[in-house]
């Protein structure tokens, strides 16, 4: 019986064991697309105390300390950071069976070695013990990402950020890689009207470019995604609820773009998801023809709870999956793009569950046969991002695409402490693919799947990305 | 091995017998939701034989039959009781691998001692035996539910009831707590015309209230939801195929719905969606103010075969799973509730297991830390009530929710022989932690994951509707 | 240890391998759904190599080809046979998990006792050997099928087909049973343009009525269901997305219809869904009629990548799993018909997974009490034919249906040596029925489950297609 606090956590068979020490424990960790702030991986900030690092900002803890009746002065409020972390410390017991349990004692353990459950009782001196490591110059941002083996991480940022934290690190004697991701979510969410407006403004004084209409908001974009690739930049990101329909984007809707992005009595745009096609379609082409990678996470319904975003903003908890349909629009999408030889590197996301089957065979239409795995079904996200919702992405893609060409793991994590899930992931797979070996499903050739399981870790990611 | 007959079935695990046998078996059972007739629990009914308790207005068992060409006089005609149990023995060795078949045998053994399969050979002696013991006192309905150690029941009333029966209950000397279950669907479903216009009627006098529109329908609801408080009733239910989308309810359509209650002529309102999302609103904050818990069960297509909904009537074994998509209206409705402060606590079933993610994300974003898993994910029902449902949604409630807040399993059911599905609710949820603290998951403290199985199977629900 | 070389691959269990070993392997396969070509059966043909019996046509493998960077050259293209095996080969060893990878090697060990791994260094060796064997009369087309035990097989053909190997094959000394399968999908999918105006223009000449609207298209259909009645058909298939609503198909639409068929500058029909509901239902009258058993898949979203739709036509690889609402739309078709008393035996395939509790439920509504398993809820299809998928159906069947009447597996297969695929399917059920008998799940009684199995297999399909 190994429990998380052993070195085979989640390891039942000998050739789960196997694969797990022998070829994925030590490999490097590629993180291709996270929500780190760059600014504090360059200045290689130390946090204060475990609140700071590990509490704030994580909507996951708030949703479960909201559902065990915890006030919310305790969790986004006014409390002390010690008091957070205690009213956490109370809720962990009762999250059996949720991610935030392993998490929870998967962070502790690395990079703290701490091997005690979080509760109530032990709350105070796992306080203690792990600010005191937090003061050390090993667990500053750069000492974390070391220790956690990162080579190689890709950051979350707008069109408009200068990038500069991203420029002070590539000057520095720093060997970690960080990459920005260029993230154009503001510039194509027309209907969040007053961020809209303002943001276009913002975007032309960055430019310098008067975008007045589509072709200008192009231009501008286009400017920065230069500017971002000067900058190392070769990944791109988008938040949908879905790729929606293209039509043409006439004259007529021009016009009225034109009006909207200068007229504050304009409320809301008629077209948006025609807007959202075009642009989009206008984005990636560039994409391609920049050699980056495009990814797509899809599926969310966001900041449900207008009392909580109001009161907190966005990234409240209150997100939800969403149930709209996803493959008509994205077939179409990603035909009007390969049909011109416009298509780049592509990985597209889901959110909810009931549609991995449709994302995995949607992704294998479009391989051209250029680039092994050209079209990529991203990993398990966010509510998903748990063994089962991994276990079942893991299945959909490998009986639909083919699992040997996938990128895996990434953390899409706002905390600096959520490295283990990437051990978490490996293991898992170790532990599948190690099952399946001993009950015959797959060949005993150690050398056979550990091979593929260096790929899946880090290989196909070091080639997918060019790193 | 561990057959349905022994006192080990399901459990695999030394972990999970403990957690069973320590920790749930003995729990009484709080069934918060069911269909059983009040009358008969008030009258302390006794009755004649077999088929009049168990196969008289199962549709799970007709679906079954109907399947395996037996002919509907055998199912609901005018066969004799007798002969309409030996057809359904000679369906229940055919019915492997569905509920029907555990079913079956754990409600023969508990309460019957019978621990034989039902079969054509065993159809006879088994007829004889249960229907000996059904003319005993103790197999009277109050005797049944104090043998299955029932502590409370909440049936499923219509705003119009008398509620006599649960008058006299709570009048006798029974332990026994049976609420009333305030379900206003003929209320709400508008547009099943010649039943709705005949309903309000009825609640007009019922209520001594003319119901000239929106406004005095929504007065003699109230009305009731006073008189059904003064019995006792403390839960309301609502049974929908989705959550309309809310628009407001103009004067416009109040005049037609004043028309189309009184002119029998017209046959269907415009705005059915509008109707119910604005009456629904209505009466949920009612429930807030009375600190109720509201319940909604979406997902159904009902009365899809015609032919037998006409010769049979609702609930004839012909309705199915509807794919309606269900995020987006259904958040609209719990946020515009949140956000004026008037949303009670609430359990939301869904029908669709495709759709387990998209309930499990939705409830966990209502929460606002002042009652303990104050917005539920329900249990599995109606087709998802078996094994792989119920794990199903425990495993999407873990990971998404939190599994210690849950409150737990309900019967649903018609019949007073269904309680043994808390037991295979229990054995199942223990099967499930056992197996997890076996393999490393869950820690080892039997203690700690066996309060959770109190729990869930016990005192979150106590706790919950305040017992 | 099992391999997928052994006598026990996928058997788990000492009951599994009880149920496979002495119920199900010997039975022989009724193959009631499939796309082989009937001409190269009733020739009796000998295939040159490998490479032309098992890649060519097989879009499963082109896609995989694909997603490995494999130019399309050496898998659609002009490459010699040898090359394509070869390029194929390097693939295998990257398809684990994939049901590629165990499909190849039960094809190569049956028929040709090939007990290696697919890879690169093995590839000639094997090419070698299969390519001898298929020189050899027992390794014709009808030498295949009797290897593998094949019974009967249904294959698809156009209405317009002259089913002359259907004559040939009946009129030899064969004890193959082959039928046609009627599928009128050209006659349906109006607005494929140019495609179906000639091919009404096809079906006119061939049964020589002049089709000049509604009432003729259905006339000359019947015609060609007579005819294919004539040859041994007891089977219709349909194609489709989703069953599309049913509105009045009413004068207007037919002249619209008519100039449709006639005019070659008209480019769509104005109401598709409507005409499609329309059709279908007339033909579901006549299949019912003349007793047939009536198929539908539904689900998929074809041709997704028009630049390959282009290059190579339909069944390119480039096709999708869909996800428009099912259940409303199937419902109503299936009640029409009932309630007429026109339902037909009836199968009905889901490609989309998430869907399989809406189908099973469905099917379940439809069973009127004359033929055992009347409504069934298909096997699992296409993307979901592997261990997972198989599984999920059986599950949902089961626990929503009854598994015990199911009529089992079919390939659905353009190969002569995807017959395995039976095998695998058997394998498969006996495993999980042996598992669940192990754990107590259910009787440990092999005769009772065994019987099952062969139902399954085997008998049921012999008494639901009237062999």
């Amino acid at each position: 019986m190994s429990t998380i606090f052993s070195e085979d956590f989640l390891l039942h068979t000998e050739s789960a064991k196997k694969l797990y020490h022998g070829f994925a424990k030590e490999l490097p960790i590629i993180d291709f697309h996270n929500h780190l702030p760059a600014d504090q991986i360059a200045d290689n900030k130390n946090f204060e105390n475990l609140t700071q690092i590990w509490l704030k900002g994580d909507h996951y803890k708030w949703r479960a300390m909201r559902n065990l009746a915890i006030p919310e002065k305790y969790i986004t409020g006014t409390a002390t950071d010690w008091e957070k972390f205690e009213a956490w410390a109370s809720c962990v017991p009762q999250t059996l069976r949720n991610p935030l349990f392993h998490w929870t004692h998967l962070e502790l353990k690395n990079p703290f070695g701490i091997s005690e459950y979080l509760k109530p009782e032990s709350a105070a001196g796992i306080y203690d013990k792990a600010n005191a490591l937090l003061q050390q110059p090993e667990f500053s941002t750069q000492g974390l990402l070391k220790r956690f083996n990162v080579e190689m991480i890709c950051t979350t940022d707008d069109p408009c950020d200068d990038l500069m934290p991203h420029q002070t690190l590539s000057n520095s004697n720093s060997t970690l890689k960080m990459q920005p991701g260029f993230r154009p979510d503001n510039a194509l969410h027309i209907n969040k009207t007053s961020n809209f407006r303002k943001y276009i403004k913002k975007l032309s004084a960055v430019t310098g470019i008067t975008i007045d209409g589509f072709e200008s908001l192009v231009a501008a974009l286009a400017n920065r995604i230069d500017f971002f690739e000067q900058n190392g930049c070769r990944i791109a990101d988008h938040g949908l609820s879905y790729i929606p329909k293209w039509k043409v984007f006439t004259g007529e809707l021009d016009r009225e773009l034109k009006k909207y992005i200068n007229d504050e009595y304009v409320t809301a745009f008629s077209e948006p998801d025609t807007f959202i096609a075009n642009l989009l379609l206008e984005l990636c082409k560039i994409y391609h023809a920049k050699s980056w990678v495009q990814q797509f996470h899809l599926g969310p319904l966001r900041n449900t709870n207008s009392r909580l975003y109001q009161q907190i903003g966005a990234d409240a908890g209150v997100d939800s999956i969403g149930d709209d349909a996803q493959a008509e629009n994205l077939a179409q999408f990603l035909d009007y793009l390969d049909k011109n030889n416009q298509l780049a590197k592509t990985i597209i996301y889901n959110l909810n569950p009931a549609h991995n089957e449709v994302f995995a065979s949607m992704t294998g239409n479009f391989n051209d046969g250029t680039i092994r795995g050209k079209i990529q079904y991203g990993s398990a996200w966010w509510f998903s991002d748990q063994l089962d919702g991994m276990e079942k992405q893991l299945n959909a893609l490998s009986n639909i695409g083919l699992l040997s060409t996938f990128v895996g793991m990434l953390t899409d994590s706002r905390s600096f402490l959520s490295f283990p899930r990437h051990e978490y992931f490996r293991r898992l797979l170790c532990q599948i693919l190690g099952k399946e070996m001993e009950n015959g499903l797959l060949p005993t050739d150690l050398n056979w799947v550990g091979k593929m399981v260096e790929d899946i870790c880090y290989c196909n990611a070091k080639n997918y990305f060019n790193l």
